[in-house]
């Protein structure tokens, strides 16, 4: 089945490698994998754009079916392939839920670790501000201390199901991976999780060449 | 079964119409219902705070479940009444990625509307630019250029499927209200479409008292 599918990305986009974790996930392995470079413009060459008219990676084709956002084809994959490989939605409707609206959060904590990260990348060097970047910092730590309290009873639910299988780890620990360059002191149960979770299969098998070689880049995360 | 369902909302909120609309379109009437006061800043009481530590509306219950991100509840309510009232996923796969992609862009372009209309609002004075606001109306301009298109084999799927039903339009209407303000010569499909949501019993019945009563305050989005 997965010979039919096809997986345009880019090393270094959390999103792609959501997707990837995903089929791994599903062991949905030799599909067509294909590695363009952000830095030379290929994700907004005619290849791209022919599947995904927003120019972004991922950019994924499972037979006649497109599905770009990366959260929708964890959804699709999921729902597709339900039976094979790691169940990534559990049935009890309360743990659904559950994952759902983690899921649904986790493009908040990403928004907000993106406008810390890459402030210098999106805003032009004369419309940066020092208070927007601080506030910005200080909406990013509050946002992980939210996390930080979620992730307290992450260690007695595992004890009754897997939940480090489901989807919503999948779909964030390409955030996670961002922060580890954190104060584990400051975000110990972050800091647990993300070393349980690297440790998964499926996490290991997709993982980007390069990624997070140098964590200088994140430096602007170390003092949150 | 809807009278274990609670939902606190607030006016003028597209993520509480959005539940709303759900919550009718799977029949789900007769729970109760709490409209607070932004203004007040009654979002950020205490009986909100318990339900969902965002301080946000809506906070939604249903018996020991609260899902509170709008996308997630909309999920849950079809997952765990599939049977009841509409569908809003389809069983088809191709339909599927088709729902799960528009429902995930649609958050995008959720981002680039709020980030136009709401610039005064979310920006300080002393950090905004003139510079910062064009961009960001070029950006909505080009993502609702996407949507047009979308929009241009709506009506040929909807002679197959009632794709008007289904979680897409629940998920997005609330947005294409805001859409009314514009240009009906510039987007004719997205008029339509919108023209055409709006007579839904679901949409009808929900409709938020005081929406969107003046449009003047959207007038930003005339010269798109």
């Amino acid at each position: 089945m997965a010979k039919s599918m096809s997986l345009l990305w880019g090393a270094g986009s959390p999103p792609c490698w959501r997707v990837m974790i995903t089929l791994e996930e599903k062991r949905l392995q030799g599909y067509k994998r294909k590695l363009l470079s952000f830095q030379k413009g290929e994700h907004k060459s005619q290849e791209v754009l022919e599947l995904n008219p927003r120019g972004q990676l991922p950019a994924f084709r499972h037979g006649d079916v497109v599905v770009n956002e990366s959260t929708a084809a964890c959804l699709y994959l999921e729902n597709r392939f339900q039976s094979q490989g790691n169940r990534l939605i559990p049935d009890s409707p309360a743990e659904q839920a559950l994952v759902f609206q983690r899921m649904m959060e986790g493009l908040t904590l990403t928004d907000r670790l993106n406008s810390v990260i890459y402030y210098d990348l999106l805003v032009p060097e004369e419309e940066r501000h020092d208070s927007t970047l601080k506030r910005s910092k200080e909406t990013l730590s509050t946002e992980l201390q939210l996390w930080e309290g979620y992730l307290q009873n992450v260690w007695s639910i595992s004890n009754h199901t897997p939940v480090s299988l489901r989807l919503t780890a999948s779909a964030l620990f390409p955030m996670w991976s961002f922060i580890q360059t954190l104060s584990a002191g400051r975000f110990p149960k972050l800091a647990k999780y993300y070393s349980l979770l690297k440790e998964r299969p499926s996490i290991k098998a997709s993982w980007p060449p390069q990624w997070m070689s140098s964590r200088q880049g994140y430096g602007v995360l170390k003092d949150l």
